[in-house]
């Protein structure tokens, strides 16, 4: 089994190099990472400049572009990388309902949408995080599992993992994503030469985070596991979207 | 009616500029957009570094970030702009299928989510446009229609259309999002030095194109209006995901 | 007579369009800048990724570079550029004494010392000028003496004007550069997330600028010009180096 | 004694690596450097954003800045660092003639001037340098004899080594810089969308590169050193610049 392991805190962060290593185990691991810290990157592409790609001396590839550069450079071309799977993390803070959108770990997950088995980001709860083994033990087991009972491939699972001794785990839980609240206020500060700048302010609190969540689970001391989809199509809208066009043109 | 404008091409585009004049007519238009191109931005914030916003001699803003921060900033700061509603575009280019996980077009209409009113994208069939009065003209109808008879709040509507005349359109079709192959190689060459550099692809062919989906009506003709959501839980994966998990721990 | 204008405010500055203006008087005026504000680039090159050029409405071209990347861009291989001479500038702030080692409207002058003639950079004494036209119609008498009596070829002159109407300028004066004190210490902040951040103070105050500097002559209410060299061999100290040397290996 | 490292190829190059280790042999070494390759990156400074300094795990602080931001920080702020030399390098190819303008080598060396040693930047003659610990060597000859006959406080010596065993040096040399052509020319090519992009071309070839220049003794195996100046008067122009000027106003 060969296992793409990418994230989007850069090539050097102890989650990546700790779930690296545990992978290991179960198959060929090869990482292919941003140069930087790419937090908050989306499903950004590079389209403007050519890419970078350089063999580390451990291994590790790093690329100076996002984490979706990374696995799509590694899914599209660069030589003799086949993946059966993509494997992104372990991410140094939660990414919870709303998170997802701007997560680069999760998208470097969906970039790995095309291959026959499922995706998955993982992520500790904590952004100062104790146990990253701990996270590392569950991706091992949750990619176990997906090779020996295959899931839907273009699923991609959005694991958040409580900062705990594994022992300590209340368990496992298939969850949906909460939602927050708007974020807070954009922080306003000069710089030393008068000017205004605006820093992006910290996310919203939960707005909807009761049963069934993905922030409940962790709160509670479960591993969160959230499937999640890429087609946005909000199905449920199309007929009534349908009849409210009616007599547009 | 108070109306945010942005776009992903940068505050010169042509498409942003004849966007904001035609919805000028329908109340008071605030535009915030980026400082040069960010094709391809997708959701991404900038988080490491502070933003600057400069107004130009058009009154337009422009922001030296992505179209996510350009909405970011509008709705959670910058005093004086409290819009009803978010338009994004005109985008010179067609935003179809998996082409909405990287725009940033979309995303900046998904930034709007937490408004009263619908967001919209709105982009043209076209890279090298010739009818963004067809464009425009369209995006007025819609804003017009949900302000009379609104919406689901939350819902994005992502609309695509026809480079040609108004009078030439087919008509307006609610679809969903196709989908497309896997992208195009990535294109491998060297830099004046001789160093190997990679340059991502083109977006894969046409994979579900066929009736029903966003490709289909833009090449029949029709304005193509998908309503897109925020929600990315695979809510119909959730039961199958919880019996999977049993056993984990 | 064909003049390149290129500054480091970029191609939207009041004072390149001023600039470039006054200067169409004295023959073809071709603008490459870049396309937003990069003071403080000093000579630096853009030599990981490849330039774009763009063509703007009114003529210029913009470049997504550094000051020297536009004029080396002219001056090596854009087509039908074949300029005469370079003028850099109108700057909004001076650049006298150690401003001009960072100074990206100076490195813009520097990259035209293989021309025929030499090469201006010009600044407004003040960063929020009020009379720019001044310092136009100082850049153009500069040319127009250039193209009568030429002088050495690789000389590039550092032009810094007193933000007055022309009629109330002193005169004009030769001077060497003074210099600054060490620069003001970096300001230390946080950044919303509870992070360190620093920001580069303010440049340091004038330690010599005496009669002779530009620095006084500025005070003093003259256009300063200070021919400058690109030969940093510090001519003097080679033979007490050698001397110096004596004994190594 | 306290020594500042720095250099423009990022803190992980193996040249920054060789070196800081051989001077740890004359006093303490603080090593603050960028954190990704900043070749080109002249004298730039950055003054539009805060920057970030992260302490990494053998003791290397990063900065996400230029060579002059972390020489610059170092001397200006960031606590406990109060160095009494600069050394910048060892830089992966030559820093010779007109290379010093851009080169971020010798920029940061060049922001040591305040200090009451001179400074050094130190440059391999091979870009790809089999014999980093012949330069290294050299390093600690010249700090050991600038500590014990100092010379003027604000000369800057560039130094380059020949990439050769050191027994098989031919010597030092105090040396002028040469000069070089103009550069070739851009190179021109299209992305994959079919854009036109442009390359910066390859330094120009030699020019004056006899006897005296810095060139010439590298040729011969020996290690040039050039005392550079940051005073870029023109002084022996200053007569006839002030009499060119009569008349003028």
């Amino acid at each position: 089994m060969k296992i793409l392991v990418s994230n989007d805190d850069g090539y050097q962060s102890p989650g990546l190099i700790v779930l690296a290593e545990a992978l290991a185990a179960l198959g060929e691991v090869v990482v292919v990472a941003p140069e930087r810290d790419r937090s908050g990157a989306s499903n950004s592409l590079t389209l403007d400049r050519p890419l970078r790609a350089k063999r580390m001396p451990n291994g590790f590839i790093q690329v100076d572009g996002t984490p979706t550069d990374c696995v799509h450079l590694a899914l599209t071309g660069l030589p003799s990388i086949e993946p059966d799977i993509v494997v992104s993390g372990i991410n140094h803070g939660p990414n919870l309902g709303d998170d997802v959108l701007y997560s680069g770990t999760v998208a470097a997950a969906t970039e790995g949408r095309f291959l026959g088995l499922p995706s998955i980001a993982i992520s500790m709860a904590s952004s100062t995080p104790q146990h990253l083994d701990t996270a590392a033990r569950v991706a091992v087991q949750l990619v176990e599992r997906l090779r020996e009972r295959p899931l839907e491939a273009s699923i991609i699972l959005n694991v958040n993992v409580p900062d705990r001794p594994y022992a300590e785990l209340a368990g496992f839980k298939a969850t949906r994503l909460g939602h927050r609240h708007k974020a807070e206020p954009i922080v306003e500060a000069r710089d030393p030469r008068g000017q205004p700048i605006y820093w992006i302010g910290p996310a919203g609190p939960e707005q909807d985070a009761g049963p069934g969540t993905d922030f409940e689970a962790v709160r509670t001391g479960f591993v969160s596991i959230t499937p999640l989809q890429v087609d946005l199509t909000r199905h449920s809208a199309l007929a009534s979207l349908g009849s409210w066009l009616a007599g547009c043109v």
